[in-house]
């Protein structure tokens, strides 16, 4: 059977051109090329092997999760990759892991909020990995709270340091990835004190383990916080929890670009504007959506593939069953998830002009897109996020019994995603500061006061301003509606989505059938969503029962047109059977032989008869269980 | 701080007698009593322990579960424990393990389908434990489509035996629990054939292995399916697979309460009604609606708990943050769990009945009752699992970040949970069914050739007769529109659920308080699905919008009447702590100290620098990567 493509009349029947359509998914042919380049480096080197994750014990695992961080160090050293092909390596090696934080927070964390000068210290240590950073931002007792921090750091100006400290038990440091185990350092937050007076929070360079032996310095308790959700999962990761006991650190290792304490002791601000930190908040959530496409459309890929291969019922006269994936009730679940993977990618790749954007604006002093693109970014984080972690639940779903076995993939992709729902911005407090962003964009229309039009993706709401002459007989506050504002605010994300979706689809899109195709899924996408909110557009007069039901129709006749070619919409995602790590998602739907043989290796088969069968089997079966020593 | 108890306050604000809310939980005193009783003793003994399971490895977990189930036993005949007390002994010890199927589904098998003659044979020994039985009936090709079953049971008149073989790849049986390492015996299910002649699938009891050394039998191949989602969960149990060489069984180890095959080779129906077969399914299925009341209210403890121990924000002239359970955003979404654990649980109790009612019919030979009650326990046990299953998950995120912890508990229920969604019918395959049945039930309306008016809990549909003066335009078919009839059936398994809570509510219930209480719930429930569900109330001209906007501010004001009860009404559980197996939902409060404690049990905090620090952390500080051996 090896070689045989068992989903090959599946890839006949596909209408468009599925190589066109994955320089399309990649966003361009050069990006194409490095994924693909890549990502088959990485799937044939045995040192990156995944597939045992499940079965090592913790330690083993982490242990093994070092050897992979190291050995892709020295694999981008030796092969002298590119700063892009390196982060794709990092990408496609697909464990979480120490090097996250370091590469993604800690060495951006001082290029945004260091000096040039402590960029020039610290920066050529990080790069080679002389020294390893981590970001030590939450604590026990607050994580969306950042005012709440607890830690401080208070200056001592006669020896010009710094004395970090954890002065209750919530205000230990817990969470921080790479803490616990490996960092060197750590980009620590604390609540800065001058002179007797607070000056809110701010980060600090802080030395915990000694380069030499790696213990941890003096006044430093540092460990990791324990098992997570799933088998391997994030449990790759050290997690840590950190007590600072009163640790000195010179005064030019707080970070300093925005604000300063001089060797007098003097709090100031420096000319560097306050909301540059806000440029470097959109940068992390974009690249967030990024990844909700690429964990969405992975489980997509392997719930549409196992679909086609498995079947169930309706044999007639003794022929073969019917594909599950021609059930309407699988295709009314699967394909909306399909549209959604696509849609985030879109939505990712505008997020990644908008960050440009902003960033050039803010380079020449213009804020006044900054609110705007701050919402969006929140707003379509915490819709992306949530959408993908469901939907990756519900690839698991339709895989039906098998997708429960690790051999398929998607538990430990569904439990490696979730956090994504909370770090970075919890996703209902995230909603509630667009809810808050949209209430005051509402609030300004027709004022004579505001002169500002609104304009980017909230400029539809020039076309309500007559809602402002309405009064309306609510008396409560914010708060009393927060539950309803975050429905609002998710509206709001969805019609960004839906109408970027389209913009894309205004653009020339090369290869036979490709625009058809993603016509279609931007039309399910957005039907989907009509379908499923219908409740507010009945109860808000946009729309009428008729309509809804017309919608309704349209929708079954669209998963029509995409079921001949999902399969090809998928294996346009270009994923290595590596990367996608399942049985049920291989290239070649080969599944059933696949899946025997891999169960032969869990540990409880190394014998037949298994351990304890002595102690706590044989006892029962002979009658001697109250005598058995247990 | 030890023995304070931190949520002390929020028990004070109560309006309600707890002690008569848990008896009205439990169902009446008695069962109080027994549950009180034996979860008590689970939790004191440390033989039970279960704390330390997601960081076995699956040996040593496997090996742990099979002595705490002869543990369980041992207690169980030392203590001379009834049926009720053992059966909550076993639940209490809150483990998946062999005896479940053992207890839950060979025993019953025998009973429903075993002559008189082979009760008499096999249940002393199962009940003795002399023999350890499981229930092979999915195969690896086939889970929902039981006609679809590739194993056959070959009848040799020569021998007077049955040839069980597996004649595909496909036709292995695959994940029936306690087969992989455990079981004795099977029943295994198999298409017969008699003289060449097919009669579907049917119930043997095959031995596996030998008891005398527990060596799988000769023709048995058997072992482990491997690691499934979760850290613990369901990786106590050995789901296995089993390929039949021909084993050859004596032919009276065929369950022959319906069909019999007699030493000629002649296949002949009992007088006993196939429809007995129902009936079993109809008890299991309710068994797992109450295990989902038992799930959700688990996990709605944990997050209700937590929610009143966790501040963040607003925080007033440096006094404590808000509660987070005050937020309106964290009502709307907990208090509906809640609200569905008490639904749940009143409707579990409910099917309780239906299904004595049922036997007690069957045994009058009056079936006609049980499509009704096939329809209900198919529809409620994919509303309840479905629902537990999301709710368990949505408890886990309202938790934030703590929640992804395994010591908050939530991970692992959630991935032991999950299954239900699967086993004993896929939820969708079962909602498919109870639309069937509806959609018959409506085609009946009217007819002339029916005598039958709709009962019970199709009653209602006399009142839509007039529909079926309408002739629509639909042309299509039930598959067509299968994903529609979907929703309709949900709707319809919602309106049970509403109207047994209502039905439970018009009964005298004692305890000061308690049926305001749970009228309030039951409120928040039905308001709740309105509110989900509203586009289907409004494009139906059920509701106008302004009743939909009407119901909205009845269950803001509906969440505001449970919040200072919201602590009494988790507390009625009557979990303990060790049930609850969550440090976040502990009754105390008192989370803080204990996550920080818990944190430094894991195995990587046993050595202050890492296994693995010398090869492959050192090498990146020290610049020697190129030469390190990885």
């Amino acid at each position: 059977m090896e070689g045989v493509d068992h989903l090959a009349h599946e890839r006949n029947k596909s209408e468009f051109d599925v190589d066109a359509m994955k320089i399309v998914w990649a966003g361009s042919p050069h990006a194409f090329d490095v994924s693909d380049r890549i990502s088959k480096l990485v799937a044939s080197d045995p040192g990156f092997r995944k597939d045992n994750r499940s079965t090592l014990s913790r330690k083993e695992l982490f242990k093994n999760t070092l050897r992979k961080a190291a050995y892709a160090w020295k694999t981008i050293v030796d092969l002298r990759l590119s700063e892009e092909e390196a982060a794709k390596l990092r990408f496609y090696v697909d464990e979480p892991a120490f090097t996250d934080l370091h590469w993604g927070m800690f060495i951006p964390a001082i290029k945004g909020q260091g000096t040039e000068e402590q960029q020039q210290k610290w920066l050529p240590l990080a790069y080679k990995m002389q020294i390893i950073g981590c970001y030590a931002q939450t604590e026990l007792g607050h994580g969306s709270n950042v005012q709440g921090l607890e830690t401080t750091a208070t200056f001592d100006s006669q020896t010009d340091e710094f004395i970090i400290h954890s002065p209750t038990l919530t205000s230990s440091k817990w969470w921080p990835g790479g803490l616990g185990k490996v960092a060197t350092h750590a980009i620590a937050y604390a609540r800065l004190i001058v002179g007797g007076r607070e000056h809110g929070v701010h980060g600090f360079i802080v030395q915990l383990r000694s380069l030499e032996d790696h213990s941890p310095l003096l006044g430093i308790t540092v460990g990791d916080i324990g098992m997570k959700f799933g088998n391997g999962a994030y449990n790759t990761m050290d997690n840590g929890v950190l007590q600072f006991d009163h640790v000195r650190i010179p005064r030019n290792q707080m970070l300093m670009r925005v604000s300063q304490v001089t060797c007098e002791g003097k709090y100031k601000q420096s000319d560097v504007p306050r909301q540059l930190v806000y440029g470097t908040m959109v940068y992390v959530r974009q690249t967030i959506v990024a990844d909700a496409s690429c964990a969405l459309s992975r489980a997509v890929c392997i719930a549409t593939r196992y679909s086609a291969v498995r079947r169930q019922f309706g044999s007639q006269n003794g022929g073969p069953e019917t594909q599950v994936i021609d059930y309407k009730t699988q295709q009314s679940r699967l394909f909306p998830l399909l549209a959604s993977a696509y849609a985030f990618r879109f939505i990712g790749e505008w997020l990644k002009w908008l960050y440009a954007d902003v960033t050039q604006r803010l380079q020449a002093n213009d804020f006044s897109t900054l609110p705007e693109a701050h919402a969006c970014t929140a707003g379509l984080k915490s819709l992306t996020t949530t959408a993908t972690a469901d939907g990756i639940e519900e690839c698991r779903k339709l895989c039906g019994g098998h997708g429960y076995l690790c051999s398929s993939g998607l538990p430990e992709l569904f439990a490696v995603y979730v956090p994504a729902c909370t770090y970075e911005g919890d996703n209902t407090v995230l909603l509630l500061q667009v809810a808050r962003f949209l209430m005051k964009t509402v609030s300004q229309l027709g004022s004579r006061l505001s002169s500002k039009k609104p304009v980017g993706t909230i400029a539809y709401m020039t076309r309500v301003e007559h809602l402002m002459q309405c009064r309306c007989g609510v008396q409560r506050g914010f708060a009393e509606l927060s539950a309803d504002l975050v429905e609002a605010a998710v509206a709001h994300c969805q019609l960004i989505v839906v109408s970027k979706f389209i913009e894309k689809l205004q653009q020339e899109i090369p290869g036979k059938g490709v625009k058809q195709q993603l016509e279609v899924l931007c039309n399910i996408y957005a039907l989907f969503l009509l379908h499923k909110h219908q409740g507010d557009f009945l109860s808000t007069g946009c729309i009428t029962p008729k309509h809804a039901a017309l919608a309704n129709d349209e929708l079954r006749s669209l998963y029509s047109q995409v079921r001949p070619n999902a399969i090809a919409l998928v294996d346009a995602f270009n994923y290595t059977d590596h990367y996608l790590g399942s049985i049920l998602g291989c290239y070649d739907g080969n599944v059933y032989p696949k899946l025997y043989e891999a169960a032969w290796k869990d540990p409880l088969n190394e014998s037949v008869v298994p351990d304890g069968y002595h102690l706590y089997i044989r006892p029962l079966l002979k009658q001697e269980i109250r005598t058995a020593r247990l």
